[in-house]
Protein backbone atom coordinates (compact mmCIF):
# COMPACT_ATOMS: atom_id res chain seq x y z
CA UNK A 1 0.00 0.00 0.00
CA UNK A 2 2.97 2.29 0.65
CA UNK A 3 4.33 2.41 -2.44
CA UNK A 4 1.37 2.38 -4.30
CA UNK A 5 -1.11 5.50 -2.29
CA UNK A 6 0.11 8.72 -2.59
CA UNK A 7 -0.47 10.58 -0.11
CA UNK A 8 -0.79 14.21 -1.90
CA UNK A 9 -2.98 12.85 -4.47
CA UNK A 10 -5.31 11.38 -2.14
CA UNK A 11 -5.49 15.05 -0.49
CA UNK A 12 -5.85 16.56 -3.84
CA UNK A 13 -8.37 14.14 -4.65
CA UNK A 14 -10.40 14.90 -1.28
CA UNK A 15 -10.03 18.22 -1.43
CA UNK A 16 -11.26 18.83 -5.26
CA UNK A 17 -14.19 16.45 -4.31
CA UNK A 18 -15.80 18.47 -1.54
CA UNK A 19 -14.81 22.22 -2.48
CA UNK A 20 -15.97 21.59 -6.01
CA UNK A 21 -19.24 20.07 -4.94
CA UNK A 22 -20.68 21.69 -2.24
CA UNK A 23 -20.20 19.19 0.29
CA UNK A 24 -18.88 19.31 4.13
CA UNK A 25 -16.97 16.83 6.01
CA UNK A 26 -16.04 16.20 10.01
CA UNK A 27 -13.78 13.76 11.49
CA UNK A 28 -13.83 11.27 14.93
CA UNK A 29 -10.26 9.96 15.87
CA UNK A 30 -8.95 7.28 17.88
CA UNK A 31 -5.87 5.17 16.63
CA UNK A 32 -4.64 8.36 13.91
CA UNK A 33 -4.88 10.62 16.81
CA UNK A 34 -5.40 13.83 14.44
CA UNK A 35 -3.57 12.66 11.67
CA UNK A 36 -6.75 12.52 9.78
CA UNK A 37 -7.36 15.84 10.21
CA UNK A 38 -4.02 16.81 9.70
CA UNK A 39 -3.99 15.71 5.82
CA UNK A 40 -7.86 17.08 5.17
CA UNK A 41 -6.75 20.13 6.77
CA UNK A 42 -2.99 20.84 4.63
CA UNK A 43 -4.10 22.63 1.68
CA UNK A 44 -5.19 26.19 2.09
CA UNK A 45 -9.05 26.97 1.41
CA UNK A 46 -9.93 23.52 3.24
CA UNK A 47 -12.17 25.68 5.83
CA UNK A 48 -14.50 25.61 3.07
CA UNK A 49 -15.77 22.12 3.50
CA UNK A 50 -13.81 21.19 6.60
CA UNK A 51 -16.08 21.99 9.76
CA UNK A 52 -13.95 20.16 12.43
CA UNK A 53 -12.82 17.10 13.50
CA UNK A 54 -12.41 15.40 17.41
CA UNK A 55 -9.23 13.32 18.47
CA UNK A 56 -11.23 10.83 20.93
CA UNK A 57 -8.49 8.68 22.27
CA UNK A 58 -9.92 7.46 25.34
CA UNK A 59 -13.01 5.62 25.81
CA UNK A 60 -14.09 8.85 28.17
CA UNK A 61 -13.79 11.23 25.55
CA UNK A 62 -15.60 8.77 22.76
CA UNK A 63 -18.23 9.04 25.53
CA UNK A 64 -18.13 12.32 26.65
CA UNK A 65 -17.52 14.27 23.74
CA UNK A 66 -19.18 11.78 21.21
CA UNK A 67 -21.83 10.47 22.59
CA UNK A 68 -20.97 6.72 22.00
CA UNK A 69 -23.42 4.57 24.00
CA UNK A 70 -21.00 3.23 26.94
CA UNK A 71 -22.49 0.03 26.40
CA UNK A 72 -21.61 -0.20 23.13
CA UNK A 73 -17.90 -0.37 24.01
CA UNK A 74 -18.75 -2.55 26.25
CA UNK A 75 -20.34 -5.09 24.20
CA UNK A 76 -18.03 -4.32 20.98
CA UNK A 77 -15.04 -3.35 22.37
CA UNK A 78 -13.46 0.28 21.19
CA UNK A 79 -11.49 -1.38 18.40
CA UNK A 80 -14.52 -2.16 16.54
CA UNK A 81 -16.73 -1.82 13.23
CA UNK A 82 -19.52 -0.74 15.87
CA UNK A 83 -17.92 1.69 17.43
CA UNK A 84 -16.01 3.15 14.14
CA UNK A 85 -19.26 3.27 12.21
CA UNK A 86 -21.04 5.31 15.21
CA UNK A 87 -17.83 7.53 15.90
CA UNK A 88 -18.38 9.02 12.03
CA UNK A 89 -22.51 8.92 13.00
CA UNK A 90 -21.87 11.54 15.96
CA UNK A 91 -19.02 13.64 14.17
CA UNK A 92 -21.23 14.18 11.30
CA UNK A 93 -24.63 14.61 13.90
CA UNK A 94 -22.20 17.17 16.26
CA UNK A 95 -20.70 19.26 13.44
CA UNK A 96 -23.44 19.17 10.80
CA UNK A 97 -21.96 18.15 7.88
CA UNK A 98 -22.11 16.17 5.20
CA UNK A 99 -19.80 13.22 5.80
CA UNK A 100 -17.79 12.06 8.77
CA UNK A 101 -15.01 9.68 8.40
CA UNK A 102 -13.77 7.84 11.73
CA UNK A 103 -10.60 5.71 12.44
CA UNK A 104 -10.34 3.21 15.65
CA UNK A 105 -7.74 0.44 16.17
CA UNK A 106 -4.61 -0.97 17.74
CA UNK A 107 -1.39 0.11 16.10
CA UNK A 108 0.62 -1.30 18.12
CA UNK A 109 2.93 -2.68 19.69
CA UNK A 110 0.60 -5.15 21.83
CA UNK A 111 -2.25 -5.99 21.74
CA UNK A 112 -5.47 -3.93 23.06
CA UNK A 113 -8.40 -5.27 24.44
CA UNK A 114 -7.15 -8.68 22.82
CA UNK A 115 -7.22 -6.96 19.46
CA UNK A 116 -4.32 -8.25 17.49
CA UNK A 117 -1.94 -5.36 16.26
CA UNK A 118 -2.28 -3.32 13.61
CA UNK A 119 -6.48 -3.92 13.51
CA UNK A 120 -8.11 -0.76 12.28
CA UNK A 121 -11.39 0.04 11.22
CA UNK A 122 -12.27 3.09 9.64
CA UNK A 123 -16.35 4.34 8.89
CA UNK A 124 -17.28 6.71 7.05
CA UNK A 125 -20.91 8.15 7.46
CA UNK A 126 -22.94 9.99 4.50
CA UNK A 127 -26.19 11.59 3.57
CA UNK A 128 -27.71 8.27 2.46
CA UNK A 129 -25.80 5.44 4.66
CA UNK A 130 -23.02 4.74 6.64
CA UNK A 131 -19.65 2.36 5.37
CA UNK A 132 -17.10 0.91 6.97
CA UNK A 133 -13.60 -1.28 6.47
CA UNK A 134 -11.95 -3.63 8.39
CA UNK A 135 -7.69 -4.10 7.90
CA UNK A 136 -5.00 -5.50 9.63
CA UNK A 137 -1.70 -3.42 8.60
CA UNK A 138 1.78 -4.68 8.71
CA UNK A 139 4.03 -1.21 9.65
CA UNK A 140 5.52 0.12 13.07
CA UNK A 141 2.87 1.88 14.57
CA UNK A 142 3.93 5.33 12.72
CA UNK A 143 3.63 3.88 9.65
CA UNK A 144 0.32 2.08 10.67
CA UNK A 145 -1.10 5.43 11.70
CA UNK A 146 -0.19 6.92 8.22
CA UNK A 147 -1.56 4.28 6.19
CA UNK A 148 -4.94 4.24 8.25
CA UNK A 149 -5.31 7.74 7.84
CA UNK A 150 -4.29 7.41 4.29
CA UNK A 151 -6.89 4.63 3.86
CA UNK A 152 -10.16 6.23 5.60
CA UNK A 153 -9.44 9.01 3.51
CA UNK A 154 -10.17 6.27 0.47
CA UNK A 155 -12.87 4.86 1.79
CA UNK A 156 -14.35 8.68 2.38
CA UNK A 157 -13.43 9.07 -1.91
CA UNK A 158 -15.19 5.99 -2.19
CA UNK A 159 -18.59 6.69 -0.40
CA UNK A 160 -18.56 9.97 -0.93
CA UNK A 161 -17.82 9.81 -4.65
CA UNK A 162 -20.70 7.18 -5.57
CA UNK A 163 -22.75 9.21 -3.51
CA UNK B 1 13.57 27.24 14.69
CA UNK B 2 13.63 24.58 12.16
CA UNK B 3 17.22 23.32 12.60
CA UNK B 4 17.07 23.71 16.58
CA UNK B 5 14.00 21.93 17.38
CA UNK B 6 14.17 18.30 17.23
CA UNK B 7 10.16 16.96 16.75
CA UNK B 8 11.30 13.44 18.25
CA UNK B 9 12.72 14.87 21.58
CA UNK B 10 10.12 17.31 22.35
CA UNK B 11 7.51 14.79 21.81
CA UNK B 12 9.88 12.42 24.41
CA UNK B 13 10.21 14.85 26.77
CA UNK B 14 6.24 15.49 27.18
CA UNK B 15 5.98 12.08 27.30
CA UNK B 16 8.16 11.48 30.48
CA UNK B 17 7.12 14.17 32.29
CA UNK B 18 2.98 13.65 31.74
CA UNK B 19 3.76 9.60 32.25
CA UNK B 20 6.32 10.40 34.55
CA UNK B 21 4.19 12.71 37.10
CA UNK B 22 0.53 11.09 36.59
CA UNK B 23 -0.73 14.02 34.77
CA UNK B 24 -3.62 13.77 31.94
CA UNK B 25 -3.59 16.10 28.57
CA UNK B 26 -6.23 17.29 26.41
CA UNK B 27 -5.71 19.79 22.96
CA UNK B 28 -7.86 22.03 20.82
CA UNK B 29 -6.46 22.97 17.59
CA UNK B 30 -7.72 25.69 15.00
CA UNK B 31 -4.23 26.22 12.81
CA UNK B 32 -2.48 23.15 13.37
CA UNK B 33 -5.46 21.39 11.85
CA UNK B 34 -4.84 17.72 14.55
CA UNK B 35 -0.50 17.94 14.26
CA UNK B 36 -0.83 18.67 17.76
CA UNK B 37 -2.71 15.55 18.89
CA UNK B 38 -0.74 13.46 16.32
CA UNK B 39 2.18 14.31 17.90
CA UNK B 40 0.60 14.37 21.63
CA UNK B 41 -0.23 10.28 20.75
CA UNK B 42 2.74 9.27 18.58
CA UNK B 43 4.25 6.86 21.31
CA UNK B 44 3.01 4.23 22.66
CA UNK B 45 1.71 4.92 25.74
CA UNK B 46 -0.21 8.15 25.17
CA UNK B 47 -3.40 6.88 26.02
CA UNK B 48 -2.33 7.13 29.86
CA UNK B 49 -1.98 10.67 29.92
CA UNK B 50 -3.79 12.26 26.65
CA UNK B 51 -7.54 12.31 26.85
CA UNK B 52 -8.49 13.87 23.83
CA UNK B 53 -8.58 17.04 21.13
CA UNK B 54 -10.78 19.27 19.94
CA UNK B 55 -10.10 19.99 16.20
CA UNK B 56 -12.63 23.53 16.04
CA UNK B 57 -11.22 24.42 12.27
CA UNK B 58 -13.98 26.57 11.80
CA UNK B 59 -15.36 29.40 13.90
CA UNK B 60 -18.73 27.49 14.45
CA UNK B 61 -16.90 24.51 15.45
CA UNK B 62 -15.09 27.16 17.99
CA UNK B 63 -18.65 27.65 19.62
CA UNK B 64 -20.61 24.61 18.97
CA UNK B 65 -18.16 22.16 20.37
CA UNK B 66 -15.83 24.59 22.40
CA UNK B 67 -18.24 26.81 23.72
CA UNK B 68 -15.81 29.91 22.50
CA UNK B 69 -18.44 32.84 23.21
CA UNK B 70 -19.07 34.23 19.76
CA UNK B 71 -18.49 37.85 21.00
CA UNK B 72 -15.02 37.44 21.55
CA UNK B 73 -14.85 35.91 18.13
CA UNK B 74 -16.42 38.89 16.92
CA UNK B 75 -13.77 41.39 18.70
CA UNK B 76 -10.85 40.10 18.99
CA UNK B 77 -11.08 37.39 15.72
CA UNK B 78 -10.26 33.33 15.75
CA UNK B 79 -6.56 34.26 16.11
CA UNK B 80 -6.17 35.97 18.69
CA UNK B 81 -3.87 35.68 21.61
CA UNK B 82 -7.71 35.74 23.79
CA UNK B 83 -9.35 33.03 21.34
CA UNK B 84 -6.16 30.52 22.10
CA UNK B 85 -6.41 31.33 25.84
CA UNK B 86 -9.77 30.23 25.74
CA UNK B 87 -9.86 27.58 23.65
CA UNK B 88 -7.21 25.65 26.11
CA UNK B 89 -9.40 26.84 28.84
CA UNK B 90 -12.39 25.41 27.14
CA UNK B 91 -10.39 21.73 25.80
CA UNK B 92 -9.14 21.43 29.64
CA UNK B 93 -12.80 22.10 31.05
CA UNK B 94 -14.62 19.93 28.44
CA UNK B 95 -11.81 17.03 28.68
CA UNK B 96 -11.58 17.62 32.63
CA UNK B 97 -7.66 17.52 32.27
CA UNK B 98 -4.72 18.56 34.41
CA UNK B 99 -3.48 20.77 31.25
CA UNK B 100 -4.79 21.88 27.48
CA UNK B 101 -2.63 23.04 24.55
CA UNK B 102 -3.99 25.36 22.13
CA UNK B 103 -3.47 26.67 18.77
CA UNK B 104 -4.62 29.53 16.42
CA UNK B 105 -3.10 31.39 13.30
CA UNK B 106 -3.05 31.83 10.09
CA UNK B 107 -0.24 29.92 8.41
CA UNK B 108 -1.12 31.12 4.45
CA UNK B 109 -0.73 31.71 1.95
CA UNK B 110 -2.56 35.43 2.30
CA UNK B 111 -4.02 36.75 4.85
CA UNK B 112 -6.79 36.03 7.44
CA UNK B 113 -9.44 38.15 9.11
CA UNK B 114 -6.62 40.78 8.17
CA UNK B 115 -4.03 39.62 9.66
CA UNK B 116 -0.77 38.57 8.36
CA UNK B 117 0.56 35.56 7.27
CA UNK B 118 2.75 33.51 9.67
CA UNK B 119 0.76 35.33 12.91
CA UNK B 120 -0.03 32.03 15.37
CA UNK B 121 -0.57 32.14 18.81
CA UNK B 122 -0.64 29.50 21.30
CA UNK B 123 -1.56 28.56 24.98
CA UNK B 124 -1.28 26.28 27.52
CA UNK B 125 -4.02 25.95 30.64
CA UNK B 126 -3.38 24.61 33.42
CA UNK B 127 -4.22 24.12 37.12
CA UNK B 128 -2.99 27.43 38.19
CA UNK B 129 -3.04 29.55 35.33
CA UNK B 130 -3.30 30.42 31.63
CA UNK B 131 0.09 30.95 29.49
CA UNK B 132 -0.18 32.05 25.67
CA UNK B 133 2.88 32.78 23.41
CA UNK B 134 2.85 35.25 20.12
CA UNK B 135 4.88 34.14 16.70
CA UNK B 136 5.41 35.41 13.25
CA UNK B 137 6.52 32.28 11.35
CA UNK B 138 8.14 32.39 7.80
CA UNK B 139 8.24 29.03 6.19
CA UNK B 140 5.63 27.73 3.71
CA UNK B 141 2.29 26.13 4.94
CA UNK B 142 3.42 22.92 5.95
CA UNK B 143 6.42 23.75 7.43
CA UNK B 144 4.86 26.58 9.58
CA UNK B 145 2.56 23.85 10.45
CA UNK B 146 5.12 21.73 11.85
CA UNK B 147 6.97 24.87 14.05
CA UNK B 148 3.67 26.08 15.29
CA UNK B 149 2.78 22.23 16.17
CA UNK B 150 6.12 22.69 18.44
CA UNK B 151 5.85 25.55 19.72
CA UNK B 152 2.87 25.16 21.31
CA UNK B 153 4.76 22.08 22.74
CA UNK B 154 7.60 23.70 24.25
CA UNK B 155 5.19 25.93 25.76
CA UNK B 156 3.56 23.15 27.26
CA UNK B 157 6.30 21.86 28.54
CA UNK B 158 7.56 24.90 29.95
CA UNK B 159 4.68 25.50 31.52
CA UNK B 160 4.41 22.22 33.01
CA UNK B 161 7.56 21.53 34.03
CA UNK B 162 7.27 24.95 36.39
CA UNK B 163 4.01 24.00 37.24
Amino acid sequence: MRETVDRNAVIGRVHALFSGRGLTLSSAESCTGGLVSHYLTLLPGASVYFRGGLVTYSNNAKIRLLGISPSLIESHGAVSEEAARAMAEEARRLLQTDYAVATTGNLGPGTLEGKERGLVYCAVSGREAVSSKRMVLTGNREENREEAALLALLLLLDTAESG
